[in-house]
């Protein structure tokens, strides 16, 4: 099956607005088998747009849009759909119905113009959004496809998870089954180099991607039967976990805070984080998790150097090492499990940038754990701007979190 | 002058990496001037990268290319314009010679298919890249401009401002100046509304963006002399500032947590946060900001109820309010000032998802900020994901911090 993706908005020209639509969903065609031949994006005009669909339907079999769904005069993706298949809109009463109960719900009256957000075509299925006011449509005819999906991100992934993508798997010639082994502490080309011997297999392909929060290893296996795709990725699998050990932190869904989060819980223990140069972030991070309060109790951002003395890192060990050293950050660990009444403390110190600090490189960060099993640290340098080490930093810092747990769980 | 972006690469095709060279390449043409009416990705297969280009061409005035100049055999970019165009591919010596100048320099020789960097075509310019290997192409010829650069960013953003975007400000028509007037506190529809009187205008022309932190008005101007143009702009910012008033925290790059940072220094005031359910989130934006150690002090990320007792919260305020309340958040921003001998105390407290807390629904939020000239606050409620109501609240957070310090200025 041959697709594309078609992103719509003219603020996608202008520049004010990043397609991460287009990439996330091209990352989902590849494990349903599904070839991506173009990605475009186009701007809110009805002769360019239904110009650019006729053509993605003409050299494609699959044509991915999001975007243009809104209520507003510029908002066009229905009338170029309609226009490239030739059929008429018309409200369809139940969606109409639906609409204005969702007005009605927050004491608003539905302005008349959104109506066309209720529109549907003969060749069109109706997609639910039961989170926003625009549906998407599903139009098929002579054994060509367009999915149309509103352009906000959490109601495009929504409406490919639960209505898009189970339908094209049905469609699918052979089953996929796709394992992605989450690593930490470990380069992307280190991966690559360790992996040498798996990677030119061809099912299951495997490859690797890095990402913020880690390098993934994407193993996918196509086969008749689901259990056959499984076996065959169980497998390599085995063999990839052999070579990459405890740098495997998770699987598919997973990021270092969830892990993290779970090995606490399991283990009944709390955390309280205790950040300088991350701000913040590290705890942001953690409080990501649903269900995090489960085991994060709180965290104290000493920005200050006043305030980590007020907060229990002792004066001399500041004064004899400066604040951005180890036997600080080890320090600091140590006084935010006494602050706050948690098992366990985290904590990073260190140069986020522009500037050096007590002649100490920009980069230069110290990470440490303490917990009733004793203290456990690193101490890195890390590139990039300022926001870049400040996110190295804390998934840094979870990931010892998770070691640190790994280890004292075997004691 | 019309417009397209094409970038190159197959990775773009399976979304490991989102197109940025696209955004900021859509950023740089208004100004200029240009239209820009198709932006498209396209994987590393000659017979679509060429079919791509031609009809860019054909409907486009300016192709703009990035990537696939590279020397592997998946590089096909060069050979796709010589396609095109109808031309052979020749190699320059000068070009040649300063290759395997470049890699002398590095004590490596140069391997021979590196050669094809060499290649140029009659209707070619050659643009420098003294920062890599991959030279630009300029290919004019009736009237229609193919250019085409290296795919990493920082060597195509330094082609574009040193070769390409001088060449382009020769032919424009006039100059183009654009302000951005950044606004919080109002959604886009409502920041619209507003400003209905003024969205029509032709030139300057005024668009609205939601942006994550704030709703972008951006005014352009056209006009044959800059400080035509600058005036143009004046005159419409004059009458919306009138209408949004404080509304706009800022303009151009400014973002709520730099401008409230200027705003603490200049009053010589120091902050800090207090943090229930955006867990470190707000204080983390705020240190986002260089420098913001010079009035940022520190946070407290209280998130067990304990914590916010032994942080300073009255017991009785927590039990007869719960902590989901306004009251909660007013005692928070005060006790925050005394655990840090902050100035000013900035607390947000609510419930981030996905579950309701106290009987009080997902998104609601209770803001405060208590500083020597008193306190202010707001309660809201917020839709969206956990990560969406996080970022909403500290936004709104900064708006408010901004706004009591405006107010407390003019008391």
């Amino acid at each position: 099956m041959r697709s594309e993706i078609l992103s719509v908005g003219t603020e996608l020209l202008l520049g004010h607005i990043t397609d991460t639509n287009a990439s996330w969903l091209a990352r989902q065609l590849t494990p349903l088998g599904i070839d991506l031949f173009y990605v475009s994006q186009v701007g809110d005009n009805l002769e360019r747009l239904s110009a650019t669909v006729r053509r993605a339907r003409e050299r494609s079999d699959l044509v991915v849009m999001s975007g243009g769904l809104g209520p507003t005069e510029d908002d066009l993706t229905r009338e170029a759909i309609a226009a490239v298949l030739d059929e008429t809109p018309h409200v369809q009463p139940q969606l109409e119905a639906e609409l204005r109960a969702f007005f009605a719900g927050r004491g608003i009256v539905m302005p008349e113009r959104n109506v066309k957000q209720a529109w549907t075509l003969p060749s069109v299925t109706i997609l639910p959004n039961p989170i926003g006011t625009a549906p998407g449509w599903w139009a098929e005819r002579d054994g060509k496809v367009i999915v149309a999906m509103p352009g906000v991100p959490y109601e495009m992934k929504r409406m490919w998870q639960n209505e898009v993508a189970p339908r094209l798997r049905e469609r699918a010639d052979g089953i996929l089954f796709t394992r992605i082994l989450r690593v930490a502490g470990l380069g992307e080309s280190s991966v690559e180099e360790r992996l040498d011997a798996v990677l030119h297999s061809s099912n299951p392909t495997v490859a690797t991607y890095a990402k913020q929060d880690a390098v993934d290893v994407r193993v996918t296996a196509k086969a008749a039967a689901p259990e056959v795709a499984q076996a065959l990725v169980a497998d390599i699998e085995e063999r990839i976990r052999a070579t990459l050990g405890q740098h495997i932190f998770g699987i598919d869904d997973e990021t270092p805070q969830s892990v993290a989060l779970r090995m606490l819980i399991e283990r009944g223990l709390t955390l309280a984080t205790m950040e300088s140069c991350t701000g913040g972030l590290l705890s942001s991070l953690i409080t990501d998790v649903p269900g995090s309060s489960n085991a994060f109790r709180g965290g104290l951002v000493s920005y200050a150097t006043e305030l980590k003395e007020a907060w229990g890192v002792p004066a001399e060990v500041i004064a004899a090492n400066g604040v951005i050293s180890v036997e600080t950050a080890r320090a600091m660990a140590t006084a935010v499990r006494q602050q706050t009444g948690a098992d366990v403390g985290l904590s990073v110190t260190g140069v986020a940038g522009p500037d050096e600090q007590e002649g100490k490189p920009v980069g230069t960060v110290h990470i440490a754990v303490a917990s009733p099993q004793g203290i456990r640290d690193t101490s890195q340098r890390f590139r990039g701007p300022r926001g870049e080490i400040k996110l190295r930093a804390a998934y840094t810092a979870l990931n010892l979190l998770r070691l640190h747990l790994l280890r004292a769980g075997s004691d």
